[in-house]
This record gives C-alpha cells, structure tokens and sequence, in this order.
C-alpha cells in the first residue's frame, strides 16, 4: 500500500499535531449526492452493499466531490444481523425491516456468531478495492453497529418510536437479551478485525440507539459491550472511534474503555466534552446536521462555532453530529468543508 | 373551592416535608384507559378538547381508575397556535398538522397574540367544571408547550424527524423566529395566567422539543423565552413546572429562572440531576414510559431503583420520563402508582 498522502484524520485521532482539523462526515457516501443517486438508479441499495465495485465507488465520491480527509466505507450497520441469517427488506419509504424479529430465547440461541471472512467476505473485498483506488489520498474508515443498536433493531424488526419490544426484553428476560448481545459483541469484534486486516485505517462503532436508555441501564447493555469489543479486539495500530448518540451523562465513562476518538452529537457543548474527556481519546464532532439546510455563510459562522468550542490543540476531528441528511445541498456540504480548511489553522498554530 | 383533601403533590412542589412520594402520569387522560377510547369513540379529539364537559370527564378518569394524586386538564399544546388562526388537522395515524405552516416574515406578522379569554373560554370552562366535579379530593394542574415547541409544530407544520424547517428559519432568519417566540411567550403567559384564575392549582410549561437542539441554541430560542414566561407570569402563589425533554447539558440552567420544579425525562441520572440543582428546585420524574410494558413485579422494582435515585426527603414528583404510551396496559400504570404508594414513606421519615 503507498504511503498516505494525507493522514490529517489518522494524526487527529492519535491527538497529534495537524496544520487544520481534518473533517468527514456520518453517511457521507449517500443520498444527498446526485453521482450517488445515479449508481442507485441502476440497482438497489443491497446490491450496492454487495457488489464490491459499486460499493467502492460510492465510497470515494466524497473524496472527489466534497474533498473530505477520510472515506468510510459505504455498507450498512445491519449486514451483522443478515450474515447471521435473519432475512432484511430495504424499502426507502419504510426503512430497513426484519419481518422476522427476534423475540425468544430459542430465536436468540439458533443464531450463529458471524464468521466475517465466510459470510461478510464482500464486505472486506470492498474495502481492499477502495484502498486501491485510494491510492493513499486519504485513510479509509471501517465500521460496525454497537452490539445494542443491532439487538434493538433485531427485536424490534423494524423503525419504532417506543423500543418496546427491546425494552420489555430487558426488563423481562434480561438473560436472553444478554445472550444476544454477547453474540452480536463476538460478531462485531471479529468483522472490525476482518476489516483491519482488510486494509481499513481506522473503525468506528455507531451506537445510534445508546441514548433511548436511562444511564444505568446503557451501562449494563451498551457500554460494557462496546468497551468489550474495544477491550480485546486485535486492532493492529488502528484507531478506534466509539459514537453513542444522545448519552450526554455517560459520555465520561465512554471516554475510559480504551478508544482512542469518542463522537459527540450536537446537543453536547464540545468545549464541555473536551472538559469531561480530559486528554483520554480525541473527540469527532459536532455540527448540528440540519445546519446544512442553512446558507452557506450561516453553515461558515456555525462551523466557526464549533471550532471555537473546542479550542486550541490537537484532538479534533470535525463531523456532523450524525449523518448528512439525504435533501442537503452538495454544494453546502462543501462550504462546510472549505470552511473547516480556512478556519481551523489558527486553532493548530505551535508555541 | 373546598380544601384539597391529598395535598402531597403541592407539598411536594414547593418541598415542604409529605408522607410519601406523589405520583401523576403526563398525558394520564389518555388512548391507554378504555374509558377515555369510549368517549373517544363518540366524539373526535378536537371536539373533546373543545367541550368542557367531555375535557373534564377525561381528566378525572385517571384520578378515579388509576388513583394518582393530581389531575392533569384534558387538552392539546396546540389550541395556542389554533387560537391565533391556523388551521389545525389532527388525524389519529399521522399526528397533528398544519396544512398551512408559518414560514416568512409576513406570516408571524400577521398572527395575533392569543387572548385566552376570549379565544379559549373553552379551557378556562374546563378547568372550572373539574375543579367543581373533584370537589378538592386532587389539585388540578394546567399546562402550556413551550414558545419553542409551538414554533416548532407552526413552522414544521406537522411531525419531523430532522425540523429542518425551524432549524433554517433559526439560521438564515433569526429575527422572524424570534418575532414569533416572542408573540408566543406573551400567549402563552396569559393562558397561564387565565388557566391559574379559572382554578388550576399548578401550571406546568411542556418544551417537548427542547433537546433537538444545540445547547447554545437552546439557551437562546427556548430557555430564555421559557424565563420570560416564568420571570413575568402573575402566578397567585401556584407552583410552576418546567419540563425540556432531552436536554442534559442544560437542566442545570432550567433550575435557575424561578420555576418550583423541573421535569427530567429517563435519560438522566435522578441523583446527578438533584446534585445539580441543588435546593433550587423538587424534581419529577422520571421512570421510563417503556417500562410500562414490562411485568408488574419488575415495574415495581424499577419504581424502587428511581425512589432511591432521588433519595432521603422531600421535593420529588414522581412521574414518567415523559407521556405514558398509548398501549400500556392500564394494570401496569396502576402497578407503579401501588408500588410508589408502597415503596416512598421509606423516603420521607423525619429525622
């Protein structure tokens, strides 16, 4: 593989010295793209999930058209259930759907723990084929859901305001959901390090789900899993960024499992974050997605924003506070990005 | 009116020393009695906000089935909007909209502010007429949304997942937004104001939408406004409640305009929240409303686990996270009234 060309986003992780704060964002390889659009014109969205060079492609686009300093790997978070056998409908207007959620502790036990290089083998091969066409540009992000997030949309089967399948899940039989968590933790563990050996530069672990809990109970089910996986993966040098979505009061304890960049969405004050996180991991974050519905010089004044919250010094990696909303403007998607070019040097000045 | 015979809930508001924690449910006159879908059934929901005897039939239910110690009135945040000329449409599958959002400068201009009075005589004959049928045996409590979340439902004009609307007025537009919180803290000051002379014994200001935003953002376009309210209102001596949903970073904040208590959803941690505000404030809250569709014996159990957050003494309501879900069954909201009535005294033995 050659030598990065550009490893703003890698050093940031590591809290290192960059001349700007690297910047990606959440789902970047998506709908608010039109060449994205156009490859989703030809097949569905599994497909494209699937076939190692439509995934590949859409994955760079970013890098070409927004000029973001990393790529992630477009997949999707509910491969892990699907590889261990549990049918999954992608309908647009609807959302993903199992119409066979899983319920019982017979369910929970007949599922296998994911083999990564037998049954997500498309998977690594689109990220060996990005890393090629990379050419080292930019590093390449890996990723999985949270052990949580994947069993509340398994239980649930499907979009849901209430979780109330998951939670009475937990409160009622508790053992059989650890069950489930334990083997989705085995899943993700071995898929991230599938990936890493696959060539990607970094991982990330999305907890979108992590916030509907009350703290102790995120605790229990979410973060001890999380800090499991991260806890004996075999990472071979790669950074690991861990991102639970609306868990203002446990962001602390996220901070001490042993990854090196913690997410923040936007409802968290990042000069606060940065408080609580001290000098344990970087922090990735936070501008409110929506923001980009904006003009371009509002989204330039609020990327200022945000950039002033963190302040001075390495450890930044600037993102939305989750993903790009799929009717946002390129065009503003950019301003973000230029913005971020011009005024993040004055916060990375030596002495 | 006759001396209230269960005065636990206004003890508790003001912190003054009670037998045994208080205990309501938000949204308690509501789809999950069988009682309220039988009056449901002969009238439309409209038609039962705007008829004081339908409006108080339901608000008494919960008192006489589920046996809480306050009353909450019968009604919807959205009469405000309503009163001030907007169409409003409430079908049971896609929530309440307005067909004809309010998005320019024109539009805030035209609205009126509300005179309560004259535009919801309705409420006031409400609330009167359940004060009278409760002879004093609860305290009724009133309610408005919050300036913010009624901006939210006017601009948005019906259920959002990303309030990309609001969100680009609040950027690209800010002095319209303001124009139009501004005209709704006034309206809703004098609901409050005439709901507290028609008889009800609190008043609690509903900001379901607070936690979508940033926290510096919050503090501007709902907190202040919420302050304003809070810091003019003629209140003869009721208490005052405030609750914002999802809003972590800022509770602190919201403990310090004035207000006697503060509402807090499940996600936050009840004893880090009494830490935070101190003596300033009673708290309520804050089981999770999903936890109703757990047994009756681990409901009970998870009652316990937020009694013994909030801890010794007095200044606590006991309530959910926020509204109870429409398909609880009513034997387990009765379950977590029993268990409160059960487990608090442990609390509140003096000395």
């Amino acid at each position: 593989m050659p030598t990065l060309q550009n490893d703003l986003f890698l050093r940031a992780c590591r809290r290192q010295h960059v001349e700007r704060t690297p910047v990606w964002m959440m789902r970047q390889a998506g709908r608010y793209l039109p060449e994205y659009r156009a490859v989703r014109a030809k097949s569905d969205f599994l497909t494209m999930v699937r076939t190692p060079e439509l995934a590949a492609e859409v994955t760079i686009q970013p890098v070409d058209l927004i000029g973001v300093d990393a790529a992630i790997l477009f997949s999707d978070i509910l491969v892990i259930p699907e590889a261990m056998g549990m049918h999954l409908v992608m309908e647009e207007a609807r959302g993903p759907r199992f119409p066979m959620p899983v319920r019982s502790a017979e369910q929970v036990d007949a599922l296998p723990v994911v083999d990564p290089d037998r049954d997500l083998r498309y998977v690594m091969d689109a990220a060996s084929l990005v890393k090629r066409h990379l050419q080292g540009r930019v590093p390449l992000i890996g990723f999985s859901g949270a052990p949580w997030t994947l069993a509340a949309y398994m239980v649930e089967g499907g979009g849901t305001k209430n979780f109330s399948a998951i939670k009475e899940m937990m409160l009622d039989e508790p053992a059989t959901l650890m069950a489930l968590l334990e083997k989705l933790a085995v899943s993700v563990r071995h898929y991230l390090e599938a990936q890493i050996a696959a060539g990607v530069d970094a991982v990330q672990i999305f907890d979108t789900w992590g916030g509907i809990l009350a703290p102790d109970h995120f605790r229990k089910f979410s973060l001890d899993w999380i800090a499991d996986i991260v806890g004996r993966m075999n990472r071979g040098g790669v950074p690991v960024i861990v991102f639970s979505k609306g868990i203002h009061g446990t962001l602390k304890e996220l901070s001490t499992i042993g990854a090196d960049v913690v997410g923040v969405d936007w409802t968290v004050d990042l000069a606060e974050a940065r408080e609580l996180v001290g000098d344990r991991v970087a922090l990735q974050g936070n501008l409110d997605p929506a923001y980009l519905y904006a003009s371009p010089e509002r989204i330039r004044q609020e990327v200022g924003a945000v950039l002033k919250k963190y302040g001075d010094g390495p450890g930044h990696i600037f993102n939305l506070g989750h993903g790009i909303l799929p009717d946002v403007p390129p065009d503003h998607a950019r301003a973000m990005v230029r913005a971020v070019g011009e005024l993040s040097p004055a916060y990375h000045r030596r002495g």
